[in-house]
């Protein structure tokens, strides 16, 4: 199967950023066959099963979301103003989760996902066995991460009893194209150190990356610092997590030496940076100017629908602009296109995709999004970085292909209807809803 | 004409935040006439000429840009990310702006604004007699003012040109229901004190609001501080501004004894929050929480689309919250309903217009934003000021109404063509393009 997308302005993100203004893209199966200027289609002849034209839409790849928590659509504009909603909402409510309803958010939020231009993300709830399934079925590319902490949950009556689902997990989607299954401790201070010594041998016995919530909170340093006179980060290293594959949410509150210690894993440590959940939580802003210096790897990531609400990256990039910019009081800060590549390149870095994805490059897989500039929002585009950063958002999203296949089409997706996922999850909601609103 | 809205979530934004959870309006030519619960609609006769289902959308009102510039959309996307934007893009390519490309750049951004559910507006710029002309060929509710600058510029050959033109105008445009002319001096460093002195005469004899960028820039509280030993508000007090009905764009760098002038004017001067330009330029975060606790007036500003970008209301309410949150460490800081408000009745008190519109109550116009919950970010919703600031998009919009007359219906402008608008805008820009190139 071959498809021609053309008259696009392709931004490769490739390491020169090469661009072509009219350009074209040919798929061939789940790979970039061929890239060029639409002016040589005159004399080389391309035979294609489908044309598409792209209608000056700017083509990108597949934006790359590095932390999300799939399962959690139900929780979306619950409490969000609340002083202490983690323990207000969050833990007491987690209870009434499902498996079917965590597998019908997963399907939503992937809908979601698909829809604003993600096709890569990185995920880590409970039943995640349930979000590896809804990855299949939408046909997105993702890393799965059951989350293990120290306190019983809804798919465990046993505290830590995620690491058992964990091994199964691990065993069971292996070598699988699009899904890789990865370990995700909650975060240090809520798991013993005894089952965070095991979640490093366990990653060592199946090769497999760890995600966990590292230096978000104020009380999880002061715990660390108080117990073992140690930031978390030391913490771990001395635990052995920087010698793994290792995706650190937030690094909010991360002082030099934490910053050496991932600089020194040599890409080995990388950075999910939920700007937009940081901030509106009031947490901070993650140092990622000196973590960008220090050459260490980071990426773009929503968090939960109930800390970032969209699970899209356009809302991201534009927030991390203008915090960043604020609060190095330096508007030339992080241009555009170097925040086009934290949602892109950058994001599948983190998640240790960058071989397959998250550039558009000959032989890489065709994980792609084509942005219309036919909306109010889009006009005029002397810059198409800029166009993306400050004027865009995920409703100008037209078309997405993951591993080759189209799955969004004129801003619909091509294989499912939204109001029966909508439906589905709505349904398995009920006793949520019921709890939810006695808060 | 009496059409009737129905099954809507109703935000009033009235004093108590009223709100009906399947409500309905009436509207009666310009006016809201009735306002209820859908429940009621068996038992009471209401005959409508229209009737129009809100499919459980959220109906608010029209919102309140405080603070842009029309004219300027040929300016989008262009150096966003360059130290000295001001100088060198702004100002030079400022002379290529005619009476024509002024025009169109309204129509152009009055179309934005209503695809967005904005439905008043301030303006400041140039050949304004074309913005107002625009204001009532698209039909938007409007604040118009002619800058006053202390150079030449593209509509007046002599420097503070502007005041003359400013004459005209106030006279021409008075007592029109929907487009209210004011003053515009660009700001406190940029006009000679003469000049500044006369504005003030001219506000007294035409009863003009003034609106002026204020308190933005760190040059000018420099300027002010070495040549009077005052701030610009301190000067403009002397000059006798806060007797005057004044608008204050930015007030970024105002210290205690500004707000306490601004406290002080009871309500005749309010200020223009621009968080979307300020965060994006590294200015800084305006004092909008001290600002508020002084019970001074403040709306929400897009600022105009080369600062901003994007002339909507959604991506300025998101970036307040997680900036101010952020700013101030306290995420239950400004809730999602405060938010609301201020892009609402706050800015439709910042410019003098709040006995018309700003709310949904009986016998205020019907300037009216109806938001579709059926898109994908919309589910679900526990509280529906936190799904409009953290999850809403301008996309969002399906239909508004201004003066009780439709103009937005199924996201797109009853009486007028987005295409036809943006070749004309595209036509008349040629000649600025090719400058802009050249930077
Ligand atoms: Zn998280
Ligand atoms: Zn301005």
């Amino acid at each position: 199967m071959k498809t021609l997308i053309k008259n696009v302005h392709l931004l490769s993100m490739d390491k020169q950023f090469s661009e072509i203004k009219k350009g074209y893209v040919l798929i061939e199966d789940h790979l970039i066959a061929k890239i060029g200027s639409v002016s040589e289609l005159d004399s080389v002849t391309i035979s294609a099963d489908k044309v598409i034209d792209g209608r000056n839409g700017i083509l990108i790849p597949g934006m790359v979301n590095t932390h999300t928590h799939a399962g959690m659509i139900p929780f979306r504009s619950l409490g969000d103003d609340v002083p202490d909603r983690l323990r207000r909402f969050l833990f007491p409510l987690e209870q009434f989760m499902t498996k079917e309803l965590v597998k019908a958010s997963s399907d939503y939020a992937i809908a979601e996902m698909l829809l604003s231009g993600v096709t890569s993300f990185c995920d880590m709830y409970y039943f995640e066995d349930e979000v590896a399934k809804s990855c299949k079925e939408m046909g997105i590319r993702a890393l799965v991460g059951e989350t293990i902490i120290d306190m019983p949950t809804c798919d465990s009556p046993q505290p830590s009893g995620g690491y058992d689902y964990c091994e199964m997990f691990l065993k069971k989607w292996q070598n699988d194209p699009l899904v890789t299954p990865i370990i995700a401790p909650h975060a240090p201070n809520t798991n013993t150190p005894e089952v965070l010594k095991k979640i490093v041998v366990l990653s060592e016995k199946y090769n497999a990356p760890i995600t966990m919530h590292v230096s978000e909170m104020t009380y999880e340093i002061t715990e660390f610092q108080e117990k073992y006179n140690q930031t978390p980060i030391e913490f771990l290293q001395s635990l052995g997590y920087f010698e793994r594959e290792f995706i650190l949410a937030h690094c909010i509150l991360v002082n030099d030496h934490d910053l050496k210690i991932i600089e020194e894993s040599k890409g080995k440590a990388r950075v999910a940076h939920c700007i937009g959940a940081n901030t509106k939580s009031a947490k901070g802003i993650a140092p990622v100017k000196k973590m960008i210096e220090k050459n260490i790897i980071v990426g773009l990531g929503t968090d939960g629908p109930s800390s970032g609400n969209t699970l899209d990256l356009f809302s991201q990039m534009r927030l991390f602009a203008n915090s960043h910019k604020t609060y190095h009081q330096d508007r030339a800060l992080f241009p555009a296109r170097e925040i086009v590549r934290l949602a892109t390149i950058g994001g599948a870095e983190t998640l240790g995709l960058a071989k397959q994805v998250g550039s558009i490059e000959i032989g890489k897989k065709a994980d792609l999004t084509l942005i219309e500039t036919e909306s109010v929002n889009m006009f005029p585009i002397f810059d198409p970085y800029s166009a993306i950063v400050y004027s865009a958002n995920a409703s100008n999203v037209e078309s997405v292909w993951v591993n080759g296949e189209q799955l969004v089409r004129d801003k619909k997706m091509v294989y499912h209807k939204l109001d029966k996922i909508r439906e589905s999850l709505y349904r398995e909601m009920r006793e949520f809803v019921i709890e939810a609103k006695k808060r």
